[in-house]
Formats: C-alpha cells, sequence, structure tokens
C-alpha cells in the first residue's frame, strides 16, 4: 500500500516549494478533484482551534457537497493568530479558488507548523501558483508536501471491489510530534473515486478515525490543527449503497487510515519503538480506551519501553491510576513479539494474582529487544470492554527535537 | 528550614545501611517517638496499592492514636507482591516493635524501589537492629535514608508559637520519579509534638498535601506507594485546640509540606527548571487544576522548558485540550522571572485575544533562561476558580535515568 501509486480516478495532487522551508524542500501539496466531491472532516477537539479549522468546519457544516480540492501548507500552523488568521484561510482557499477555477466555497484548507505567527500570504499565493500548474499523479510529491518533523512520507492506497465495480481509496498523512487520542499534530486527506452520499462519508470517516487516528499516541499532546478530510468524487461511477457494499468500503477505509496511522507512530519524533497495546476485561470500551491511555501516556512506561526493559510494574502501575477501578488481584498481563498481536502461542505471561509471574527475564528482554511489541493487560473486571491503541517509546531524541523545534 | 536541626521533643530518628543499596550508602530511615501518637496519613490512590499502604491503610482505619514509629525502606516497593507482601511488610512492623520495645500496631511502615520483588526481610531485620539502638537526632541520616534516585536530602522544620507555648513540625521527604498531583512515588514523614487530636492532625494532613504534596508534577505518573504520615506525641506539652492556634499550626504544616514538596520537584529526575505555573479565571478550583495538570504532564511544554523556549503557543494548546472548555479569545498568559509569583510589575504578557501580544522575544527568552520561571494562565472564563502547581521541565537525563532504572 506504500509505493506510492495510486489507481483512483478524477484526482490530481500536487506537492510544491513555495518557500515556506528552506533549500527546495516540498512544504505545499494540493488534492484536487475534477469534478465535485462529497466531502467529510474530523477534527481537533482543542478549545485552541486554528483558523483553517475553524474555517473548514463552518464550510462542511454549510456543505457536506460540492468540493474541488484540499490545499495544505507547512511550516505555519495559522493557529493563535486571531482575526487576521480567518482571513487569510479564507484568502488561501479564494486564492486556490481562483486559480483551480472553481468558487471558494469548494477549497479546504490545512495548515500544520508552528503556533502563534501569521501565513506568509506572498508565499502562500507562489506556492498555489505552482500546485495549480503542477497537478498530477505524484502522491508521494503530496506526501512529502505535508511533512513537518516526519522523516518519511506517509501514503496508502488500496481498491475494492463492490457489486458495481472497483473503487480506489488513496491517502496521505503528516504527524510526528503531539500525537494522541483526538489527532493530536496530525493532518490527513483520504480521495476516493466512489460514490458516496455525504452522510455515509461522514459517518464511516469518524468511526475510521475513532479507531485508527484517534487511537495512537506519541506524546498525548493534541494539537489545535489536526484534521482529517475525505472527499469522494464518483469517477468510478460506483455507488456504495448496499449494505455489503459500505461494509466492504468501510473495511477498506479502515485499512487505509489505519496504515496512515501506524505509520505516524512508527515516524513519531525519536521513535525507536512500536507498540501494539491492548486492553480487555474492562466494563466497557471507554473504560479499555481510558487504561490504555494512561499506559500509552505515561513517560516512565515510554522510557522503559526506550530501555528495552521488560517493566511490567510501570504498566500495571499507569493502569492502576487511570481512574478506573481495575482490580489489581485479577489484572493479569502478556507481551508478545510483534504488531498487531493479541494472545498467541508465544506470548509471554507476566503477570497475575496481583504479582509476577516466574516468567524468564531472559525471554521477557528478548521480547523487549524487538523493534515491535505487543502487550496485552486484562483489568480483571469481567466486561466485554476492549481497546488498542499504537504507541511508541520515548527517546532522548524526542527531548532534543521538541527542546529545539523552534529555535 | 533546612540545616537539618530541629527542635522538636520527645523524637528520635535514624537513617541506616541495611545493605539493601551497595557501599554503605543508607536505605532504611526510623522516625520513633518516645511517647504515643496521634497519627495521620494521606496515601495513593494508584489501584494497585504497595503491601505497606494497605497494611498502614488498615491500621489507621482501626485507629488513629498510640502509634510510636515509622519505619521506611528503600529499594524495594514491596507493591505488586501479592498475599506475601502483606505478611512481609506486617513482619516489618512486627520486629520493629519487637526491637523498639512497643506493639507491631504502633508501628507504620512505608517502602519504595523497585516494583514485583518481595522484601528482602534478612535485610530489613539487619536494618531494624541497626536503627533501634541508633536512634538520635540525626534527620540529615533519616533524610538520607528514604532517598532512591534522589540527588539530595530533603529536609523541613518550623516552630511556631502558640496560646500555650512553642511546637514544632519537622519532616523528610523523598520523591525524584513517577511524580504526580496524588502524590507519585512520594514518601513523607511530618513529626510534630504538639498534642493534637486525631481527627484535626488528619484534617490538616489532609489540606496541607492536597495544596502542596498533590500540586506537584514531575511527570504526570502516580506510584503504587505513594503516603504522607503524620505523628503528633504531644511533648511540648502544648495542646492546639483553639482557632487562632489550629490557624497558626496550620500555616506551619503548611509551609513544612510545601517545602518539602517543592524539594522534590526541584530535585526531580533530570530536571533543571523549576515552574510554578499558575492558573486563574477558570469556573472553580477543580477546574483550574485540571488545566495547570495539563499544561504541566504536556511532554511538549515540558520539552520546550528544557529547551529554555518561551513557547507559549504550547502552553495555550495544552490547556486548550484540558478537557475545561476554556475561551481562545479571552485567554491570557504572562511568565515572569522568579517562583512562586503570579502578577508582578515584570510579568512579561505573552498572549491575548487569541493570538500573541507584540512582546519583545528577547525579554521572554531572558526569563525562559532563569532557573526559576512563574507562568499565570486566565482561561477567560470569568471565574474565581484558581490553582497553582509547582512542575519542571523534561529533559535528556530523565530519559536516561529512566531508561536504565531497573537494569
Amino acid at each position: 500500500m506504500s509505493d506510492f501509486q495510486s489507481n483512483i480516478k478524477g484526482f490530481r495532487v500536487a506537492g510544491v516549494h513555495a518557500g515556506l522551508k528552506k533549500d527546495g524542500v516540498l512544504d505545499m501539496a494540493f488534492v484536487v478533484s475534477d469534478a465535485p466531491c462529497s466531502a467529510a472532516g474530523v477534527f481537533t477537539t482543542n478549545q485552541m482551534k486554528a483558523a483553517p479549522v475553524l474555517v473548514d468546519i463552518e464550510k462542511l457544516t454549510a456543505s457536506q457537497t460540492g468540493y474541488r480540492a484540499v490545499v495544505v501548507n507547512t511550516r505555519c500552523a495559522n493557529a493563535c493568530t486571531g482575526d487576521q488568521g480567518v482571513v487569510n484561510a479564507r484568502e488561501m482557499a479564494r486564492y486556490a479558488a481562483e486559480k483551480l477555477g472553481c468558487d471558494p466555497v469548494q477549497v479546504l484548507v490545512m495548515s500544520t507548523g508552528v503556533i502563534g505567527t501569521h501565513l506568509p500570504m506572498e508565499k502562500i499565493r507562489h506556492g498555489i501558483d505552482l500546485g495549480s500548474v503542477g497537478l498530477g499523479q505524484d502522491w508521494e510529491a503530496a506526501a512529502r508536501g505535508i511533512m513537518t518533523t516526519d522523516t518519511r512520507p506517509k501514503f496508502a492506497s488500496t481498491s475494492v471491489a463492490l457489486s458495481g465495480g472497483t473503487v480506489t481509496i488513496s491517502g496521505i498523512s503528516k504527524g510526528a510530534g503531539m500525537i494522541a487520542p483526538n489527532m493530536a499534530t496530525m493532518l490527513g486527506v483520504i480521495a476516493t473515486d466512489a460514490i458516496l452520499a455525504p452522510e455515509a462519508a461522514q459517518s464511516m470517516l469518524a468511526s475510521a478515525a475513532r479507531h485508527t487516528f484517534n487511537c495512537i499516541v506519541i506524546d498525548g499532546d493534541m494539537s489545535t490543527n489536526d484534521t482529517v478530510l475525505m472527499l469522494a468524487n464518483g469517477a468510478s461511477g460506483v455507488s456504495v449503497t448496499s449494505p455489503d457494499d459500505l461494509a466492504a468500503f468501510n473495511a477498506a477505509l479502515f485499512a487505509v487510515s489505519k496504515s496512515l496511522a501506524q505509520a505516524i507512530v512508527r515516524d513519531g519524533e525519536g521513535v525507536t519503538k512500536f507498540i501494539t497495546l491492548n486492553v480487555q476485561g474492562a466494563p466497557d470500551d471507554a473504560a479499555a480506551h481510558q487504561i490504555a491511555n494512561a499506559i500509552a501516556t505515561s513517560p516512565l512506561v515510554k522510557t522503559a519501553f526506550f530501555g528495552k526493559d521488560a517493566n511490567w510494574g510501570r504498566i500495571v502501575a499507569a493502569a492502576g491510576r487511570s481512574g478506573v477501578p481495575i482490580v489489581a488481584d485479577r489484572t493479569q498481563l502478556w507481551i508478545t513479539a510483534g504488531s498487531d498481536l493479541w494472545l498467541t502461542d508465544d506470548s509471554l505471561h507476566l503477570f497475575e494474582n496481583g504479582m509476577p509471574t516466574a516468567y524468564s527475564e531472559a525471554t521477557a528482554s528478548a521480547i523487549f529487544a524487538e523493534p515491535d511489541v505487543s502487550i496485552l493487560l486484562d483489568a480483571g473486571m469481567g466486561g466485554d470492554g476492549k481497546a488498542t491503541i499504537w504507541t511508541c517509546d520515548l527517546s532522548y531524541d524526542y527531548v532534543k527535537i521538541n527542546g529545539d523545534y523552534r529555535s
């Protein structure tokens, strides 16, 4: 899914160097549809929403049809920029519409980067000039054009056979720091050539985001700018309406979203280890998610991951302070080498009856030496609630990157 | 308050090398009263409570009078140790009582260190043998005897003149990692020679802890072992009963607790900067505390402190995701060089009307270059709620210490 090839119909993309970054590095991205699209969006719940978030929410609240393009800039988040920030976000959409030959209401905008500075509008316009004439099928350039401290472009694409024919879903994302449930500094653009009703697009995107983008944790922070947008242009001529087709499309959208979300964790700032954190035995999924989030955001747990230390004590202690009344004597913990694993024959049982098992330290250390580790915690509360969070370690490099970022 | 001198009457203390740590380092501490004491305790709210926490809670629930001693060991937390852990904690108290010539119910115990290993009872008994015959006025040794990754012993003492005479309050504490509201890996023992009713002792200790020990954040984690105990032996002959005397004692207890709590932050793992984080303009104190805690536990904010970066954007973004519906356009932010400062003539106004002020970067950088910085965030919600949290930066050394701790 990540060779930057897409079979999608009726979309053209671009990544350009507008001059926001130095030395010719790509710093703006464009996803443009030939025909008007149904659009859906999920946004940060941060009270300090950035101007482009406010502008996009306003547009999508007014209408979820007729969209032609998403335009993204990096280097400046256009957040904490007051009324002028909103004026600039609107102008970014207006100028792009002018160059693309559509109406400003048909263009959505995204920004990422430093908070509290105004968009350099000359450079933004220059980037739009370049992007509007450079559209094509270079998804890698588009994926590079939205990177901030990311080290790799993030792209996923899949095609799925439905009753009326084949549709394609292709997406790009960026992340790196400030990633937490509810999509901290995380941008995603997903395009599909399926024919989707706007209501179906919104509910499927929201569901996919809830179980993928909102289940990744790098540092527990949540940004002012997080946005995932989906455009459906119908160029495949294939409608997604029957229950079977909706289920198949939903599964494909989930797969693309999961791939884009996991790529963000794997490329998190300073990340050396990819952790799949599963929780079961909670009264409901929300409680399981709360426990998983307490573990995933614990600096003590994350530094132990970095130190390749099977420090189950920190994991169960973090679960114990999650606010969910887990039962200490019935809590159990297993670890398994590899990602996206629940309980397997190779899982090592570390903790039960309120104390460690007689596990082999050598086996535990070998598992924690792997780059991918899966963890399963049973909260011992006897419920059906379960959750998965994908997270990472906390390394020297995270501190270095974030201690130096603005300067 | 920190030259390790105490005027307290009727208490003797010790710090000994039981052999839990290497090379003669002090690893157990004793606070012993000649006469029976009123006792009060506040404990971790972690569901994974360590055995000594369970044992002390059981004792204090049964009675808050008659206590003679607190015995503390380091190196082993006796947490996640099942039924055997409770047996060992009880035996630690029983053996200390035997050596001190009192009843096991008169002895409280504390443990700190690694989770999931059993107390080495031979060494514990050896330490008790040494401590019971080495009691005196060496508060520095006692303060050293409870240290884990702390680099400095923590002690505070004050005497206060009441209507019936002078009473003294002396305390020791340890912290370092895993410190968060609700007293993560944090131990404190406070002794006073005042005559205190157990109910008054409990309510004053709980109140002091709520505003001091529970207002410090190092990494947002909370341990299985956190405990603050207070013993009042009445050896001064001075009762604390009148409203004026209660208020004066309360203020003195608050001062000792604040000194011990701030010392924990200043000596936090890898700490280079001491931050006083004030929040006002929230609907109530709990909401203000919630906002302050979101800022204080944000890795992005903490790494910016380490990088000496006046990155107000991360501060307001963390406030924005706290769950309190702060008003973006009415939120304001000031920074001031120094600790425990609210708004002064030297405060620099960084943020208002949803955007940065035209502040001087040079002035902001100069303030953030100081080791002590005070921050004031007005949440713009027009309420009387306010809160103060003392916190610190997140440095390379924090990662190093916690990546290596167990191995």
